[in-house]
């Protein structure tokens, strides 16, 4: 890379998963709306036609947009070519298909489970982190290999632990995980604000929130807007709303603008701990034990939040093959416009370019003192010029504090697991979790049949 | 005191609770089985007929048993009297009657909740500690006045939340909390090794145990019986009999007999999470989500223990005054035989007669270090002259910290709540242990009820 | 207060140690250059008429230069004129007159100890803490009676101890520690990547360092400009300039442009230990042992720094009354430039206006995890709407951890000295401070000596 | 082995270093006093001759003390021989020669630098660990490859290092050091009880210590002598003693009944520091900063203690062999009288047969809260079947702290400079330590000087 006034030119970012249909586009928009850098992007994937098309419709986005036209798009069919001389690395992947996913989501349906996305905790989450895990430690190897000071941006789930595998693969890797759960938190108490208040609604840059917890488990200990202390009128507001519920969802974008809920689970959550628990509440319900939120379809519609089916993502797959083609075609364009996402805003704090400081998910060096250390936690933490700084978020409240040590219990027993590739291991982080009440029988099948269900990937395992 | 060859005569003991038909009588009998230590015991008790029942109750002992005549016993009516220059306090109470009782145990019934003691954790342990805790700050600040340097041996529950409130209110006392759980799990483990490697039954002493955890949800993380690695054995033996349980319990004495259980919790908790839960199949299950042991008196059933009804305390007591009157008139004499009991091996440590390590109850000094410092918590100790010294357990294994965290985290809510007299906080603790799956307006209401039921011990909460 | 649009206006900010005749200069010329904030400043001091001066001379800035009158200046007699309802509180105070810092820094002279500022650490530190510690209990006592909610901004010497001691008085309030030490240091290094980089002197916010330890011995553990990392290019240069030393100063404003060193000692300090030593030479080499670079004033002299005498100290104060009169004659007026001073970027932060990441002093929460929690430490924070987070700066290399903590163990012997008000408690403090290497008998009549000298401010002590 | 009522037979002990001239004499005698145990003891060493010269000593035990033939003494000549099926592994080795040695002690005397023992911490430890260090990496492979299961004592000097080393090459080593430094103090803390209270000479067992800090640098932070709180008597004692010193030394074995002290230096640090330091005043002294006690002879002199000269071990030596020619001739014969170690004793707690708390070297595992964990310190630990475990001794006190902290950073730099054999990182630790305080030419010209005259034993440092 080169510096140049206050710019960074011939920077060289390479892509893992770059074939996605997703959070690719998404990136590359905000890539284009970022004038202070250029370069180009390497674009890797084992599907390597979904590449070669990404390949296409990046630089499309120069076409078209002339005044944009800051990075060029390069599908690269080997690590070797993707990586080398790599300035940073965002990964970005689907581990296995959504074959895979279904048994992880609905096979604990015949047990009586219900999980409402399935992909980070819980039977479905140790699931995919299984298959998951030994991938990252391969990407972690090749890091190494090629560009071991590389900055690397994980958004694959489960985060933690795709993030702990970069850390348990390649300890001195420069790893973290972004996701846009709390921006969606800060929306909602931008309305909260604005409705108690009679403001006019906040931006999310205003709504500051001191964050602890693990990724979709995330929790507000304090939060401040101006001179305001938030919690008092989050109580007000909470206790006015939970029965009911707001109608409208809290965070809505093109790429997931069906992902609402009436955010009585969070509200709830206010009450009974006291804290702000910043995730959707699809996600929140799955942390807890299950006879509170997903005891089973009905209590789920009550508490006004949505079981997100396998059946729905392959339908919005076909959605996003149909635009790929689109895009291609030129029949559709990328529009240019902000995504709400903070992955390039991080790459231009780390050159040097505008510090920020914004929730990610890091492992622990005591920034939450009363959890383990190496665990990966969220919290925010500060970028600035070849380094990120998290910021000592301090202890996790005792009431809150359970949860978050089941999570993260099963969190390290699952990488150990994965490490060894012990299926013995993986069964007991299966059987510990809080959310497992079967009996060790049932325990035991389920745990084989999901196995079975997802085995092409789980070849290795011993 | 004064020292005399390898002898400790004219100690003073005070016993707070000394009107106690139980407790009071196996220390008499361990008292009067240590010829190496001689004094006076001071009983004081708000019952103070029950103290003067005991001091004719204990004297006897040195009647109809000369050659056990190294103790006096002498009731005593104010703090004063009793604690002046005392040696070591004994506690030993009842806080309220059993109909407190009887509502912490049985009011959450209505609501689906059953408690197999209800003395502890969960929802009458939040209760029976709301009443408790300002008894022991006040006996503190009377110890803290009248014999700070005395050592304080608590028997009471919750024993945890006894003890952490006995620092609380004056952090340089020397007291401990004993309780012998741990015992009868070191006797089944006895039993298992027995059977397992065809040896003699071994002592309890035989059975090394690292102990960590909360009373009455201790965890021996590891154990050793001479050579033997107790672990692997123990796992084949709860392979043949989780199903089906021992016959017979694992821990007799006069006291409480009846109280067996055929030990298929402990055996499931340890293929679940790979540790050895060290008590009462009781008191094990109330630690953990209600669904998993106590979901109803059938399920309590077929884990092959039982609840203890509040009835059958009362008919037991009945019993008890029954048996003092002919302790009083002479009909029956307490047996002089030992009872397994090591509150006096303790004392006998402290004065530097005989070095002992024994598990005990102590604020955490880190000597587990993943637990928050000032929580009470389960590991052995080594006593010996004018000091006890935790043993370094070390880090309680991930798999069952979260069941662990979330009692620690109540009791230490409980504390503060206890501490300011806040019912409010009092409420947190309560809606935040794992074990309420109640919806808030349920919850509250449940807490309300309990708190009318008892209202006569908490008048002074806010 | 009042928000209208992007500025804050009817601020209500308390000056303890108003009359200053320098502190608050230049604290009145930021305040000038803040057009986003207004309101009006209160000035207490001990000193009445000092702080009428400075009313005089802060109000002057407003006739002078009317473009910059957003702030009124008023002296306040009492606490509960200056404090009620303030939004933030600055202390820059003197402890005694310069009479008993003469004993501080020159009686320890007669024994062979020789001190380059004797203010912050060692045996004039220690004394300086004595006296001074009582009056910041008072402030804080005060500070929670008339606005506890206020934020509070320390420039006192000794630092880390007076807040410190704020915390110890009132654990509750929202102080930090503000000193430009480090802005110094970024200056030097500024100057270093210039000469080895060939580029223009980096500006203060481009020199990125991860900042731990303690007041005047500051430490960056790591260090960035734009994607260099500093540390390869600081060894160099030190490698090469560390016998001769730099010839001119690395950091000088109007207030102190005398104080200038070769940077020799920092530079050794880097050789010897591995790390960059971030505070001037002067400090630096008060918390190493004696016979370090302050054996005699030879070596002094040859390390390339000097001995600030009181006498030099006295001089400066006739030069600064001079000016004061000449300021409120009008014969010289206060330029309004930017003095590279951040306490007011800091109000702004924290009452939302514009994020700021920048080193303080505060409680070690486990920002620093290696260290005691509790001691008043430096590092970076994070300065956000109505809060401070440290960030999570991390331990303290082995290899400088030694000396640190030598510190931080006599700021807390101190700290606890002075809250009891116990002489033979600072005496402790006093002899196991690494600096004394005297015999028991000469150590004693040193402290007894000091503590005669300075007694007046001392006759509270038992 | 094999266990049969009250005893255990077939043990099978390794002694690396087992042709050692003073500790395998003091062991076999112990081993023979103690008919609890029998079997064989495989004596490896590199010189083996010695290591049959000591076949023939340990067997002439039994010859000559038929009563007492509970062992075989078997010189083995590879690590397989001696190490297969190990129960104990004893190691207690001389690294390098009294060359060596020489260097380590007397090289820095041209600088300045005077060191009483040389063999610990300072200048001569560095270079003493660094050839001993890979050994010891050698001796934890080979015990990993054929005796993993054994537990290990080491008796070497640096033993804390030692330690450290075998952790480092084999984590799961269940290895742990003895010193009797800590015994000695106790004998002269017997001394003082007898002084002050006019008792007979407590025994070892009867003076209780709370122990911290690292092997040599060891302190009491409590102590206990029947119900006397031994810290207000000892300072009595010491106000009384500490500038003439005591006549006599402390402690006197037929091992070293030469190396007395006036106990000054011992005194003089509990009135500076306020804690009993436990270990002899020549260790003690070559922990602090040299201007203390080692400035020069005639310091060390006035302190009342020796620098022990390596010529003096070189006459030693001489003694030793001529020792050994007359045992093997059976001029003399070993007395079988106790020792006063404690070796035999830990071996036997550990198979079951009697458990027993003493003072060991283990890593820390949190029973020092605020050292480093990891690093190995010196507690005392509780030895019962299968299992060590430290007590929790709790935080190292403020006064002490820096100069244990600077112990403990000096060892772990020297451990991982060893492990990489980096000559460079042992500079950085050479230069670290507070008693260097030479500029860095001369800090650098000493060292260089010091690794050329050992570089027989440094040959695979880069």
């Amino acid at each position: 890379m080169n510096y140049q006034d206050k710019k960074v030119t011939d920077l060289k970012i390479a892509y893992i998963g770059g074939g996605s249909r997703g959070w690719a586009w998404t990136f590359m928009t905000d890539l284009a709306l970022a004038p202070e850098i250029s370069g180009r992007v390497y674009l890797y994937d084992i599907d390597k036609q979904a590449a070669r098309d990404n390949e296409i419709i990046g630089n499309s986005i120069l076409k078209n947009n002339p005044e944009h036209n800051n990075f060029t798009y390069i599908a690269a069919h080997t690590y070797e070519a993707a990586l080398t001389g790599a300035d940073f690395v965002i990964i970005s992947i689907m581990p296995g298909t959504f074959d895979e996913m279904e048994s992880d989501v609905h096979a604990p349906e015949k047990y009586g489970i219900y999980q409402s996305v399935g992909d980070t905790t819980s039977f479905g989450g140790i699931f995919r982190a299984m298959r998951t895990l030994p991938m990252f430690f391969e990407f972690a190897e090749q890091i190494k290999k090629y560009c071991p000071n590389a900055f690397v941006i994980n958004y694959t789930n489960p985060m933690a632990l795709c993030v702990a595998a970069l850390y348990k693969a390649f300890p001195e890797i420069k790893a973290f995980g972004c996701c846009h759960e709390v921006f969606g938190t800060k929306s909602f108490l931008g309305t909260v604000l604005k409705e108690e208040l009679g403001v006019e609604k906040p931006v999310r840059e205003e709504v500051n929130l001191n964050i602890v917890g693990v990724n979709h488990f995330t929790w507000a200990i304090s939060g401040h807007y101006k001179n305001y202390d938030i919690f008092p009128i989050y109580r007000k507001y909470c206790e006015k709303n939970h029965e009911c519920g707001v109608s409208g969802g809290t965070y809505k974008n093109w790429m997931n603008d069906h992902f609402m809920s009436a955010e009585k689970v969070k509200m709830d959550l206010f009450l009974k701990f006291g804290y702000i628990a910043a995730a959707g509440d699809r996600h929140l319900a799955e942390f807890c034990p299950p006879s509170w939120y997903l005891k089973n379809p009905e209590t789920v519609y009550n508490w006004g939040f949505q079981l997100t089916s396998v059946k729905w993502r392959k339908e919005d797959l076909l959605w996003r093959l149909d635009m790929k083609d689109k895009l291609i075609s030129g029949e559709k364009q990328i529009e240019i416009k902000p995504t709400g996402e903070e992955g390039v805003l991080q790459i231009m704090a780390l050159l040097g370019l505008k510090n920020i400081t914004t929730n990610v998910n890091l492992p622990n060096l005591g920034q939450i003192p009363n959890v383990p250390f190496g665990a990966v936690v969220e919290t925010n933490a500060f970028f600035s010029a070849g380094k990120i700084i998290p910021v000592h978020a301090g202890e996790i409240p005792l009431s809150i504090k359970p949860l978050i040590d089941n999570n993260i219990a099963v969190q390290m027993m699952t990488l150990e697991a994965a490490w060894e590739r012990s299926t013995e291991k993986a069964y007991i982080a299966f059987s510990s979790q809080l959310q497992n009440s079967l009996s060790q029988n049932d325990s035991r099948e389920l745990f084989d049949t999901m196995f079975e269900n997802t085995k092409e990937y789980l070849n290795d395992y011993n």
